[in-house]
């Protein structure tokens, strides 16, 4: 059976170019860019196109592109870089637990003042929010650019500008944003953005933090002067040269290819709408990235409906996938203000470049069967 | 031209069988590990069976592998760990930057004490001098197991027996070590071990720590549930599917091709001797790991004889990698005693699993020309 996979947001599958570019160098170059030799020279050429691939992905420059070992990691080194002076950092209730977690390791570590905002019923940040917090000591607002598991997009360029009137660092967690949405960080008041390779079709294990030009970071680990030595350490360079490679295929046609998958997403929620009672989109009312269903369905348990979807061949998750195994309702479905029994009824899925339209003829035939034959099953059990 | 990489402690050549493990999967297996569905639950077992591998090149329960970005990330992780209770650390005058950055950056915080022991001429720490040093508030030793440029194997048994009889937390940087010479941490009194993939075959941007059952770690990131939360974010399973295969064949035949590798190591060393005055081996009085020559040649400058051999076909390296384009002596030769000028007169050849019968006949053909005719430029240019 072929399978039908709707979670891209917890990662894509990789590129065929990418495939390409990595298995081409995957035994035959090997060099460690920081060696003086022949075979140093060549690695080190092949990160600097990774780096120049990627920063182009977002406009930025390639000595603003420090590399890491993920999403995690980048969002980490950019909060806790703001730890280095101390001071007070503004983020929202739905930011990813990188963000949220290292925000609450520091201020319990007494080491920052923190404000955590709330968000409306679509997931939005309101920028009078954020302005309304700031204190004379905040040092860092951290904003993530679109949300993992609703999609819903943030308002960062009217709270960057804000960000940037007061001369406050602006971090913006964009994972779920890169290589889904046009993004250009020069156009944007925005200081430090993260990003992850193997969300726009790379490989997991390889990140960036882009950090604008001008903006000093302390480094998180020591013993080297890679990464300007804000992140020393021997350069992943098969993960740089995949990074490199899904960028710059992301980058060719990105706009076309977000109305392909909005076209998908949104055809599959107007027929399960017409289809099924009691559904509702989460973040419906907002902007959302193209890719992005966060459905709550009354009455059928989302592990329950991500099990039966997952025989049925179709992949989907019930929450994101780093809390997978979490008890505690999503914390985003809460803040948008589902109850925990809604929020237990959720299911995400997530559209990316290998669907196409047999898949959402897959998906629009089964999702409503499967959605009503659990509701019997609920109500027999009963 | 063919050419002899020499130079397998900076980085080594990916083994086919991991460049066959990882292209099978690149484009095919591509599931988040977290995620409850098919792929996901796919990944997670390439994750398990790596960390497997893993585990038995050192004698370790799979348990007890934390998987990381590679070494540098892997010490800073063990030195910070200490940094939680604070105290006092001991480590020694020729560690890893890894390590010694990180402790000094530590110190410099105020957060810990910091002692940095002296070695003797062939780089050994002595056992005496750690115990000498110990203090009733001495939290964390971290001895390397084998230094990366002059392949001194310290005694890392008597030290860790030391540190167990105080409770004293005992980490040890076997990046140099592991895939060298057979380890088993479970007759060895270490709490902590570091690693890193690329240093046995196995692709750059992966390490791991050792965490002895029982020793508590403090995360040094958050925002997730992987690597037992003490290394959250999504795990590099390319990476790791790279360690694991690394591992496994580095584990078949380590004490044959350890024999074989010290037979060419030790033939170009006799060779040179016997061919060009006015050489050195460093540590050359201790037991070293198989593979690596650290060579002092007087009157020749170390980046010169790189230069020449590399234009010959041969690369190695005068230094560690990981400083190269650094202006100051290594610390290293400068801890055993070296001066500066003959400290800058040095190189390093590290062979390793490519290397063969007609590597060695070729460097013997090569290196006593190479430091002839530089030494005869010198004179002329005198």
């Amino acid at each position: 059976m072929t399978r039908v996979y709707l979670d891209h947001n917890a990662t894509t599958p990789v590129y065929p170019e990418v495939g390409d570019a990595v298995s081409s160098l995957l035994t035959t170059k090997f060099g460690n860019p920081s060696s003086a030799h022949a075979e140093g020279r060549e690695a080190r050429v092949m990160v600097d196109d990774a780096r120049r691939q990627t920063a182009a992905l977002i406009g930025a420059r390639p000595s603003e592109i420090i590399f890491t070992s993920g999403g995690t990691e980048a969002d980490n080194l950019a909060i806790m870089a703001a730890a280095g002076s101390g001071g007070h950092i503004i983020t929202s209730s739905i930011e990813h637990h990188a963000v949220l977690d290292a925000a609450r390791y520091l201020e319990e570590a007494g080491r920052v003042e923190l404000t955590v905002i709330p968000v409306d019923e679509d997931g939005l940040v309101g920028p009078a929010d954020v302005h309304a917090a700031m204190r004379s000591n905040t040092s860092l607002v951290s904003i993530m650019y679109a949300n993992n598991e609703i999609g819903t997009i943030e308002p960062v360029e009217e709270i960057g500008a804000l960000c940037r009137e007061r001369d406050v660092l602006f971090h913006t967690d964009a994972v779920q944003a890169v290589g889904k949405i046009p993004l250009d960080v020069h156009a944007l008041p925005v200081d430090l953005l993260t990003l992850s390779a193997h969300k726009f079709g790379g490989p997991k294990g390889i990140g960036a933090l882009y950090v604008r030009r001008g903006v000093r970071l302390q480094a998180r680990q020591h013993g080297g002067s890679q990464e300007r030595s804000i992140r020393p350490g021997t350069e992943n360079v098969l993960g740089a040269v995949g990074m490199g490679a899904a960028a710059e295929r992301t980058n060719n046609g990105l706009v076309a290819e977000a109305a392909r998958v909005t076209s998908l997403r949104d055809r599959l929620e107007k027929a399960l709408l017409d289809a099924v009672d009691g559904v509702k989109v989460n973040g419906g009312g907002a902007i959302r990235v193209p890719n992005t269903s966060s459905l709550t369905v009354e009455g059928v348990e989302g592990p329950a409906l991500l099990l039966s979807l997952d025989l049925e061949g179709i992949s989907c998750s019930s929450g994101s996938a780093c809390t997978t195994g979490a008890q505690a309702p999503s914390h985003v479905l809460t803040a948008i203000g589902l109850d925990s029994e809604a929020a237990h009824c959720t299911v995400r899925l997530a559209w990316g470049w290998t669907n196409d339209e047999t898949d959402l003829t897959r998906v629009i035939d089964t999702l409503p069967r499967v959605v009503r034959e659990l509701r019997e099953l609920a109500v027999f059990e009963r």
